[in-house]
């Protein structure tokens, strides 16, 4: 048949949302299912069960991913895979995760009602502790999966209430012994909610996300002296404090004039002893600098030490720095994040592409398979708290954008 | 008789500052006498006692200033004023105040040794809570004294700890009787520890202190839009991190343009939530400017207003401002200063005129008759610390200085 007027339909998620979004309702909007507790096995529960009406061969593999297998007419292909998370924070909302999951679902059930089996196996994933907030590291089941922790290591992980990965998966029974990786698909799609504001502020209700930043972290202390503020003059001083916010109003420069993706922030700041008369003597800061271009990183990284350097020359402080974290940037597959704006273009919706700036399972996927993920808009960019929000017409745009895209490289 | 000759004898202020140090020794070099404390009491006590070994008439005024009255060959003429305070921060140093006061004594100690009678009567006084570490405002007795405060009003202030100052005066032995003000000084000189670096650091060895200066203290609260530091492009933030590092650069910049006394510095910084991939909602910061020119001072005021409005504007972002303390500067009596600066060349002594940063009860006495300071090195500009120290070779030129300036105020 012609599937270009196939619609999911917008009940079918919705319904699956709402009832996934009561199971750990935090009350405000919210929900708290942290990775593998009591309220994630009645998440994946429901899950599965839902993935077992639906006619999906369930398989859980020894990390916890759960897959829904659907056959293709020919089963011996690699399957075209889509899927996310359902774990959250514990301010989380309602659609970080769980949207691209249970979207996936709808496909299926969408497919199911016109009888449509496509060439290629679909199936939809739910992966381990994407959120990092009970285990780390964060995205833990699809880096597993990808070959990027070894299983061992992954079992032996301890959360921050001290219970091992491996005992909490035997104890809310997902423990599974499905092949690790289950397939090498022939390609990855994730639907996610932005959880930034671009799309929201600037317009464009489809993103086409065709890479993801790399992140850099570090850790700045400063020592200097501490002195009078009153009796001290300007030429004298050693201020750890001032350094402080002259790093922060560097890479606030620096990120203006690299432009492109690069982007940079200062979110934590403390002065010791923080007082209005007293000269700070030393100073403790968070540096976040991101770029999709791993070379570009490379040099914020290098103007940065740079800069530091010749502050702690003219200012006669001591700067000590401290990498907390290092990824590079994920480029994602430019035909994949094509067809996603093919499909979004021959639906109507104004689409653009677009880098994510969080972390998201895709970028592990996308060591094994061609991958790239669809966004839909956030309301004023907020995520992670109760307040998260997608408009209801948003999140049908974006499973039937998922839809099509599913097909064509389905039907491929 | 020519006293040009004549010299302190260091032997007696070593003495009195050991045996001073010694009340409310702190164990590791340093001075704990909060005012109308114990530990006071006993330094007051001891004090008066050594005023009246150097035959001086001791009065206690309603405040608890001391006053060791030296009669002049003219008992009729106005005083000649020296003096400071006794009373220390909870990690006070050996010499803040104290070498003040015992440097007067020393000199009457000189005086009646070669048996010289002024033509004005001298007067060492010790004023009341200079620090305000224990009763708010600083400066108290002086500030009575000088007419800035009633007595009622003293009376009735509280202490950090509870206890009323009337009471404490009771307590101690200190309510005295004396007129207030007792005298209306011809001068008064205050001999002092610089609590700065620039002697140290410059080079010069007394400070002929001609004015002090004025402040201004506001407390800025900056609301921003909290997001993710990853997700949100630069032309998206509302940064009140990066809002208050803008303000801690843009005073520091403009301090370096006014160059002359202007100082500023933003001692305290406060970002919320303060993690390292969020950006920053909130942002309490202080800004301390300092001036010795009341015109200047207003000008630095009136340039961060302009810069925080344009600052709120381009970032949208809200920032409010609130004054804690304001207090205009203090110009010295240029007579009394080009005296002191005399002496200390015809001592042999580098000298130069320089500027107060910190309050002293000079200020206070300046409403009253014509006044200036003398400041000696404190070693790399610590105060308030058990580490404060000066050179005792330094400490004897100090109290040579008063010594001369006094006999030549009081001859005049």
């Amino acid at each position: 048949m012609n599937t270009d007027l196939l619609r999911i339909e917008a009940a079918d998620l919705r319904q699956r949302l709402q009832a996934l979004g009561r199971i750990g309702d935090t009350g405000n909007g919210g929900c708290c299912r942290l990775a593998l507790s009591d309220a994630d096995r009645e998440g994946r529960d429901l899950v599965v069960g839902w993935m077992r009406e639906l006619g999906l061969r369930v398989q859980v593999d020894p990390v916890g991913n759960i897959f829904g297998w659907r056959d293709g007419t020919q089963p011996e292909l690699p399957p075209v895979m889509t899927g996310s998370h359902i774990d959250t924070v514990a301010t989380g909302g309602r659609y970080d995760g769980n949207y691209g999951v249970l979207a996936g679902l709808t496909v299926v059930h969408t497919l199911n009602r016109v009888g449509i089996t496509t060439r290629h196996p679909l199936c939809v994933a739910v992966f381990t502790n994407e959120e990092g907030a009970r285990f780390q590291p964060d995205m833990l089941g699809s880096l597993v999966y990808s070959g990027g922790l070894s299983l061992a290591d992954a079992h032996a992980t301890r959360a921050i209430d001290g219970a091992v990965l491996v005992d909490e998966l035997r104890r809310i029974g997902y423990l599974g012994t499905a092949p690790l990786p289950l397939a090498r698909p022939r390609a990855f799609v994730e639907l996610h909610i932005e959880q930034g504001p671009v799309l929201d502020a600037e317009g464009g209700l489809i993103g086409a996300v065709h890479n993801l930043q790399g992140i850099s972290w570090q850790a700045l202390s400063i020592s200097g002296q501490s002195n009078h503020a009153g009796t001290t003059p300007m030429r004298l001083r050693h201020d750890a404090g001032h350094c402080a916010a002259a790093v922060a109003c560097f890479v606030r420069r620096l990120a203006d004039e690299m432009g492109g993706s690069q982007v940079a922030t200062v979110g934590s700041l403390t002065l010791h002893p923080n007082l209005i008369n007293v000269i700070a003597a030393r100073a403790e800061l968070t540096v976040d600098l991101r770029n999709t271009d791993e070379a570009l990183l490379q040099q914020a990284e290098q103007r940065l030490a740079t800069f530091l350097s010749e502050l702690a020359a003219a200012e006669g402080v001591r700067v000590e720095s401290r990498s907390l974290a290092r990824f590079a940037p994920v480029q994602f597959d430019p035909a994949v994040a094509r067809r996603i704006q093919a499909q979004a273009r021959r639906l109507g919706y104004d689409t653009r592409t677009m880098t994510s700036g969080a972390g998201h399972d895709a970028q592990m996927m996308a060591r094994l398979c061609p991958t790239a993920m669809i966004f839909v808009p956030s309301v004023k960019g907020i995520s992670h708290n109760p307040a998260e929000h997608t408009e209801p017409e948003h999140l049908v745009a974006g499973a039937n954008v998922l839809l099509h895209t599913l097909l064509e490289l389905a039907a491929g």
